[in-house]
């Protein structure tokens, strides 16, 4: 039985995606995040709505708009197709573990 | 921020059903068992997909070819439409959270 926490990279140079599911209408993904946040310059716009739940660790979230949201394990947000968006912060010192639905 | 592991009921004499988003393609929800399982008669044969993640707990499901699946936290597993499945078990001592996306 495969399980979200299994198989973590120990280089976490860069992010790990890990593809769990894809259809022609859902894909989710794990995401593992160690310090990393998104580049200053630019956003997330994605033509798809996205549904994320933090599964482990701790992270921040900036919308267009400046709202910054702190989330923790087990906290879960959706974000609407083109709501621009950003990682601000990761923790650096454990692994963040993200599930995202795309839909 | 919502939490999965928030507003779980003090009473669940049923399993409490969440939806957590609802889409034209997509359905989130979180499901709470508490030694629950599906009636001994018949099967669950959904039209939909489902893809499943237990966030707490331990639950077993059965499979129409008997094969039988215990789940802890974080596995995950996907069941196709039309494969006929059950829950044939979950802890009776502790709440078992579910994440269920139906596409």
């Amino acid at each position: 039985m495969p399980n979200i926490f299994g198989n973590i990279p120990n280089d976490l140079t860069n992010e790990a995606f890990s593809e769990l599911i894809k259809t022609d209408t859902v894909k989710i993904e794990r995401i593992i995040s160690k310090g990393h946040k998104s580049p200053e310059a630019g956003w997330y716009d994605q033509a798809q709505g996205e549904w994320l739940m933090l599964v482990q660790g701790s992270a921040k979230l900036v919308f267009e708009d400046q709202r910054e949201v702190e989330l923790q394990a087990g906290d879960y947000l959706n974000i609407p197709a083109h709501q621009k968006h950003k990682v601000s912060w990761t923790d650096p010192n454990v692994e963040t573990i993200w599930l995202a639905v795309h839909y």
